[in-house]
């Protein structure tokens, strides 16, 4: 195993910058740069003052921790350098430790050696970089879930079992001149059932995790000037205000993904939004419902000067279509007693962006709408395409093992479709690898994890 | 002093986010949210893993520093959390500390504690931020040697001797009707003016120490299309990659701003060089000068298609106004041997920006020009206006000093004078401080420092 160095904490200038040293030599090669204690006399888990030395040119006064192997990230020996989060010094210093042996880190090379080393499992290491990215409650919560253990752990049991019949099945195919049933075919099928019920559940997690990792598609739709972006702004403002609260935290938001309740919605590009202002009559009808069907929802907004029988007639088109959608009515201190009680008729709800009025109901109708108010995180969710598809594979195997099950003359088959079973659920974990399968996982992270 | 906490890494998705906490009850409210050992008894400079818990909800896996006081930055308690770089998870984290008693650190409140407990004098708490934002080999060692104490002690050492005379003549005015001396006058003489030569050389320092601060001010002047902007990339595009070489280090490099043997070359706004393209006869003569007299040294730049007496009389007029310039021909190699020759008179320089010919010649034409090649980095170099300010009105009260020490009548007025030279050389190590000054320097600083 190589010793590797990278910059952990983002680039930019700071107070601190953590420079990760991870491998064998880490705290040898640390040692040779350090002037302080003699680093490879001290106990693991502590800290310690001095300076970084090129020759006789100090480059920083620092503190490094250590943590001896195993009791690391990586299970390697690992030394971090706190530093001042000056891009020249962080530059200095990482070269100034490749130059004595180490070498720069790719992206998640540290999980990378964490996961070899068995420090924890494939599932597990991915929902690191999810933790990293994510940026809601909800997101927080789930990718907390399937890091402590969660989802592998539900599949682990499984898995075990499995590979009891997959033993005495081999065995039956030992003594297959005997014809011996060790692998008692009615708890085979019923486990296989069983499994199945389980994969059914986490692949109908995914369309709920999907949206939760990467926002709730939802398009704002109705005529120009009707105050869609003042709306967009109002429920933008209210969230910069909340980030900003904790000075330094500022995020790099990405201007139409709003966190409401929790929960992170992306609003479909305003150029979508836009051509969206009449809903079925216009050119653009065709691109108008791509969009629309992406969403998991219609915000239809009118305003006062729109006449009863247009916002009706379009909302009767987006029922016509089966779109589920909810309708505003914006800058209703202009409507009359009359108009409000018919726009109820259509279930509509009134609001004036502009002064926040109408704003919070129309937070909760959304929340409430996408029924996603009350997620169970403790619940297995999944958010990874990889895992849907390994577990797909999985259930393709087990379907075949139940159709030769009570067949006894296809014994090679079932131990065959369980073993592929078995291997697309170890897939899941890292307990089967390919260099690929690695090499495209971990390339996601960011350097220095 | 109350307990601070805040982000002390730089903000955005990273492997890692370091949340300082600092003051009397740091451990406690650290402690409040952390699952793991109790941390209330745990040793100095130790580390610990464990849980930031919000109620039941794991916040985060993360890894706790201790730095008992007074063995810390500040002198006081200080608690370090190592977390995931997710911006949610840092807010979230930073939260629930605020919660918990800590408050919102303001810009440089750390280090603002350090200075305040005595952990160091306010000349080297301004070093921090300098060597935060250094970002080239001189401005980061005239950091270091600020920061290690170079400027401060060699002042302190006059200040304790002026001192001493100080409360000599105090002593003298006790007795002032024996008419005794205690202050020797021709030893206070060559004591002022001993600190005097140490002032003259530091404010001297600054026009130096400035330029490698703020970058060495270049202007590339010369006709359109003469190969500037190439010049510029051909500068650029090398220094960058030696950046790049350390992937994760990145920084926010200013488009202009070109690292030269060490050197910040900070190259005038496009701009002003597009308007510098005919030295004297264009419209924007007065600009264009002003322009040059910002810079240090003026690159002119012609190439081939020029006739030899246009570019004779452009020089000519720099030479005129005493305007140093060095004179480099692009496109060397279309030009033929009679027209080398001509332009070699003229102490002209031959490149091919387009194919880096001739361009690291052109960086070692600028070293030399600008002189700065070999500066003594251990000479203590001022960078701070705020110095140098102290010190000038050090430097008047001493020549009142000057002026009155050897006449009896005005005892009083010499100690006066000498008390006043004490107080600005005392501000700039802070031993002289108001809150304004303190709020005006720190409030410079990054937040989390």
């Amino acid at each position: 195993m190589p010793t590797i160095v990278a910059l952990s904490t983002p680039a930019g200038s700071g107070a601190l910058g953590v420079i990760r040293l991870s491998g064998p030599d880490a705290v040898a090669i640390a040692n040779a740069v350090f002037k302080g204690k003699d680093l490879t006399k001290q106990a693991t888990h502590t800290l310690h003052f001095g300076l970084i030395m090129d020759q006789e040119t100090v480059l920083d006064e620092v503190v490094v921790s250590l943590f001896l192997a195993p009791k690391s990230y990586t299970k390697e020996n690992v030394v971090e350098i706190s530093c001042h989060g000056s891009s020249y010094i962080i530059q200095r210093i990482i070269s100034l430790l490749i130059e004595k042996g180490a070498r720069a880190a790719k992206p998640g090379e540290f999980t990378l050696q964490a996961f070899l080393n068995g420090a924890f499992d494939l599932s597990k290491a991915e929902a690191v970089a999810d933790l990293i990215a994510s940026n809601s409650k909800a997101s927080h919560d789930i990718a907390m879930q399937q890091m402590r253990g969660g989802f592998a752990d539900e599949l682990q049991g499984l898995r075990e079992q499995l590979i009891h019949f997959a033993s005495m099945i081999e065995l039956e195919l030992d003594f297959a001149e005997e014809d011996v049933e060790f692998a008692n075919r009615d708890q085979l099928k019923e486990l296989v059932l069983q499994i199945n019920r389980v994969i059914a559940r986490l692949v109908q997690s995914f369309e709920l995790g999907n949206v939760i990792k990467n926002g709730i598609p939802i398009v704002i739709a109705g005529k120009p000037n009707v105050g869609k972006s003042t709306l967009l702004n109002a429920l933008l403002n209210e969230d910069r205000a909340i980030v900003s609260d904790i000075a330094g935290t500022t995020r790099d938001t990405i201007e139409d993904e709003i966190n409401i309740g929790g929960l992170v919605f992306r609003f479909i590009d305003t150029a979508g939004i836009r051509e969206t202002a009449d809903l079925i009559e216009a050119k653009g009808v065709e691109r108008t419902l791509e969009k629309m069907k992406q969403a998991k929802l219609i915000l239809y907004m009118a305003d006062a000067t729109q006449s009863f029988e247009e916002i009706e007639s379009q909302l009767e088109s987006l029922k016509r279509q089966d779109i589920p959608y909810l309708f505003f009515v914006n800058k209703a201190e202009l409507l009359d007693t009359a108009q409000k009680k018919a726009l109820k008729g259509l279930n509509g709800q009134f609001i004036t962006a502009k002064e926040q009025v109408g704003v919070e109901a129309l937070k909760d109708s959304l929340l409430e709408t996408v029924n996603l108010k009350n997620i169970n995180t403790n619940e297995t969710i999944l958010t990874n395409i990889r895992h849907v598809e390994a577990l797909k594979h999985t259930e393709e195997a087990l379907n075949r093992v139940l159709m030769n099950v009570d067949n006894p003359i296809t014994s090679d088959f079932l131990a065959m479709d369980i073993k592929q079973a078995l291997h697309y659920l170890g897939e899941i974990v890292g307990e089967v690898t390919t260099d690929d399968l690695l090499e495209n996982i971990f390339s996601k992270f960011c350097i220095g994890k």
